[in-house]
């Protein structure tokens, strides 16, 4: 073998998706806290845990609209004899009562108001009938309830001091809904990790070019900013350069300053113009894996500088895409606090064959349908790493291991789901 | 029974969920048309088709780094003798074929190169050996390879013309990738749905207000605003308005006149302060319901001015929540075009029993996980409608029908999935 086949292309040592995961988080820091406005914390992630400063109801409060009574006024069960109270008051919601209710009395509440003191159950209007004599007004009841129905006692639904919402935690419209219950106008999340996207390759064109021979336009790009922003990170595209390697180390440097973390596409791999070889051949900080066991995206890289990381993924869109589920968004995970970087893995039964044999793991794009209480996962089409069509349907990625036979219909196979959504 | 008590109030004739969905979708018109930058369409539904303006790859390019051979050169299998191919040039990728390879003759080529003509074949980097004599470069292969191997056809991914996005479809990052690679830079989008957020209730506090006796902070229009936003809408927040009917019914008739749909929590019910009732006893517009076959949430009301909508939801929160994915979710995928604007069902299996019995469909707040390939469903929490943590956790709507006897872990129960993201 000559000297021109530069044996540092070809000798790489492969580590396992696992490993270069944990070697790129064990570089990540979490994010700082920033505050936000209630309604804009949506999408965000908690970054301080939030108790409830109150019970909740913070008052007893009626869940219906009817009469507050004491459950020993009323009939005793449907043989007696209806019982007549008299009204004391109308509680619309929002109101305080001014009146304890006593023997035979009771109270007209609305669904939300406070129980007046002695009262301790409501009787649905629907069940009353009211009654006026002599200018006073009464209530006829016939039915009998339990003492307590349709009463909401303090605290029922949450006590002070319980926990709302965790660090880490993705808010949505529920964990909005319980943050303005207890007041809290304003959330600390963490800031979103800021991240540069870089594409390299004189073949690519920018996408508002016209079509050239012998050039593509740049998806990765958008794509990567795509995913980034699904990710919950705010991406910056710095636009695509050629194979040279100076330009590109001077960018990729330039990245590091200014983003918390750099993505760069293509310029990985073996060939003639895979320039992030030469950087790194030359890099004044740590290559952390410039190989992993795994297909697509075998020749995935990822080094540090003064803390920050340079994620390279393959220049290819679908192993790009792989390589981004597997490495930067567990980044992304960790950088905003989430409990867990890595998603878990769920598993599903195989709705057609799988007889591609491989001597790596391989992690292939696929969807999943639900039919009968079963979960099917299918690729999403033909397994070539290039194809971007595969990438448009997948919910998730399938994890197929080693295989020296092929996998038949209906066996149980691992995946990964794909964006912040339900699945797994 | 006399007339305070407002027999209109209780004598509603209640609609199937499904009937009132109906009611509500015939109303609804698909948005128009807006033209945004390609890298803001993420999360948006597009409005027209786009299809390939070109084939994909444009021209034949190499899978690989290798050189680009005539496949007849290559030795005919492991027996013979390796081949030495003269090299006629060196392509990275983004460059044109100056020469033609011929009869024992080969060019460098590098992955996403143009294969020159007369080549049909790419030979890997690592199955190669070159070599230098007098001043010529030659390269040695001794493996065997198939014709066409390597080599990604003109068209092999997508023909000019296929689809590559369809009108209602949401974009994601797979989306916008296939957009970017056929020089798509601007996008047609729908416009977002402009909706309008009201709560009603006099025990209504602003988020930012101290507690005091009697009152709650108004959480449905924070969970509202952020379900809308998932949802894709833009919602604007009117804010709280007190159990008055004149007020309420201005605050309404201004945001009919100014956003694509009005949402309002609370005031539906039979009490004295449900001021909706009141309000749609002299609507000069059309009631589409009032009522619901459903727990929870059966006041659940919309109605019609002027072809705008009125969704009139329940104050209690976690009936809110219900009505939302039920009724607001469904009109605003149909205002986006979305290609069917419910949900699909799922099934699921119970992961523990289900014991209370009603005579009316349930939707009860739940969630999924995965096991084994199975998926198992439970209740987020104790089943009333009030409670706002229960919310929290929740992925799906159980979709309990009414129900003579309980059901037993492991039964099949339909559910439907709540928000944009993958679920069903």
């Amino acid at each position: 073998m000559t000297s021109s086949l530069e044996p540092h292309r070809f000798h790489r040592h492969a580590v396992t998706p696992d490993e270069a995961r944990r070697r790129i988080l064990s570089y990540i820091r979490p994010l700082e806290t920033e505050t936000v406005a209630l309604n804009d914390s949506w999408g965000r992630r908690s970054a301080e845990p939030v108790a409830a400063s109150h019970p909740f109801p913070p008052y007893r409060r009626s869940a219906m609209d009817g009469y507050a009574v004491r459950a020993e006024d009323l009939p005793a069960d449907v043989t007696h004899e209806p019982v007549t109270l008299e009204v004391l008051e109308s509680l619309p919601a929002g109101s305080v009562p001014s009146f304890t209710v006593g023997p035979g009395q009771a109270s007209r509440i609305m669904t939300g108001a406070m129980l007046p003191d002695g009262a301790d159950t409501v009787v649905m209007l629907e069940m009353t009938e009211p009654e006026a004599t002599d200018g006073r007004t009464y209530v006829r009841i016939a039915k009998s309830i339990p003492k307590g129905r349709n009463v909401a006692e303090i605290g029922d639904e949450l006590q002070t001091g319980e926990i709302l919402l965790r660090p880490g935690r993705l808010i949505g419209a529920g964990e909005i809904a319980l943050l303005a219950a207890f007041g809290n106008a304003y959330t600390a999340v963490v800031r979103r990790p800021r991240i540069a996207v870089l594409s390299t390759g004189s073949e690519l064109l920018a996408v508002d070019e016209p079509l050239v021979p012998g050039k593509i336009r740049n998806s990765n790009a958008a794509m990567i900013a795509a995913l980034l922003r699904e990710a919950g990170a705010e991406p910056t595209v710095l636009g695509h350069v050629p194979d040279d390697a100076d330009q590109t180390e001077r960018m990729i440097r330039q990245g590091l300053a200014e983003y918390d973390l750099v993505t760069t596409t293509g310029g990985v791999s073996v060939g003639d113009g895979d320039i992030l070889v030469d950087i790194l051949s030359r890099w004044n900080g740590t290559t952390l894996f410039n190989k992993v066991a795994m297909r697509p995206g075998s020749p995935t890289t990822a080094a540090e500088l003064d803390g920050k990381l340079l994620l390279a993924l393959s220049g290819n869109p679908g192993a790009c895409f792989v390589g981004f589920h597997l490495f930067a968004a567990p980044a992304i995970r960790a950088m905003l606090r989430a409990g867990q970087p890595e998603r878990g893995l769920f598993q599903a039964r195989l709705a057609e064959p799988f007889l591609k044999l491989n001597a790596y793991p391989r992690y292939i794009r696929a969807r999943t349908e639900f039919r009968d209480g079963t979960i099917w996962i299918r690729p999403t089409g033909i397994d070539q790493s290039s194809l971007m069509t595969t990438i448009v349907e997948a919910d998730c990625l399938m994890v197929i291991p080693p295989l020296k036979q092929g996998l038949q219909v209906g066996e149980l196979v691992s995946a990964i789901p794909l964006g912040e959504g339900h699945l797994g």
